[in-house]
């Protein structure tokens, strides 16, 4: 006897990521209850988001300009080419805020597992934008995982000719890590990288 | 460099219950890449409910109709009304499905802490509805925390003139739980309260 309504916003919302049925029973009645202060700010961001955000035809990131106000930003400093590969990243990058240079949105990185390759990437484009640019360091911010460094090895690979550097993140020990919590793998990474102090 | 309209998104989603930052961007990034099959679907549903949902005037659950569509249905067990502490409560009655009488929600349980008296919740339309109605029983449905009990313990009390049985849910070991997890004060109550097999 819940109604379709509820019901409807409540199988919405569950389906997105990260919440299940309970999280969303929760927040559609914590909407429902204060639409002043929630269920309309909500519904005009939302609505504003889906008129306005377009994907960035050069980097793969979204905004509500085409090219990108990242892309289109002349005073970043043009060296600097950061791969990543999701716009998640990219907002993780601004938000710390250090990196000044441009970036190129992978859309994912090569899995096997999960059927994507080379095509399913934005790859092409991105050796097209290295040929034709004046970046002289690509930095490959991919994972440190399998399909992470997979996928940096066969970017690389690809632009090995145009003579531009190109780098990946350093590996070890994250800030505010413990050594007896880390995996073998990192402590073994961290190891074999240490650093003079 | 994020755009005020994905910074605005992220922020209303951010401030639903159970969620922070980084879900919200997860979401908002999943809802911008998804638009026709999670994004516009959402909107719909919101609008959807924020147009037709009220507050039913008689128990306080919130539905398309008023009174709501349980109030006004006249198959249910007219001697029943469970008394429940919010509408999530309603709903997971609902949908274990085995109970068919009537409900009330008060809306909270009294909170020195919270500051929820008496005048917050929605008790005095409970008495005024139980001076009037022909239920037989009043299940007082409400947690089994300190605020729930007091609760109930005052609702007994304004409501013990009308000649209604007052009953409460069955404290002890949740189906499913081990003893061994189980904490003093359950487990003391499930002994104190033990049955013959």
């Amino acid at each position: 006897m819940i109604g379709p309504e509820i019901d409807f916003l409540i199988s919405s919302i569950s389906k997105l990521p990260g919440l299940g049925n309970r999280s969303a029973q929760r927040i559609a009645l914590h909407l429902l209850k204060h639409q002043n202060r929630s269920l309309n700010p909500l519904i005009d961001a939302l609505k504003n988001a889906k008129d306005k955000i377009v994907n960035c035809k050069i980097c793969g990131n979204i905004d509500t300009v085409n090219p990108c106000s990242i892309c289109q930003d002349k005073k970043r400093d043009i060296n600097l080419l950061c791969v990543v590969e999701d716009i998640s990243d990219l907002w993780t990058f601004e938000r710390t805020g250090f990196y000044k240079g441009y970036y190129h949105v992978l859309g994912g990185v090569l899995s096997a597992i999960n059927g994507i390759g080379l095509e399913e990437l934005n790859i092409e484009k991105l050796v097209k934008r290295l040929k034709e640019s004046k970046s002289k360091e690509v930095i490959l911010a991919l994972g440190a995982t399998m399909e992470g460094q997979t996928t940096s090895h066969v970017i690389a690979e690809k632009i090995e000719k145009f003579n531009i550097e190109v780098t990946r993140l350093a590996q070890g020990v994250p800030i505010g890590g413990e050594v007896h919590y880390l995996d073998e793998n990192t402590l073994n990474t961290a190891f074999n990288s240490r650093k003079k102090i």
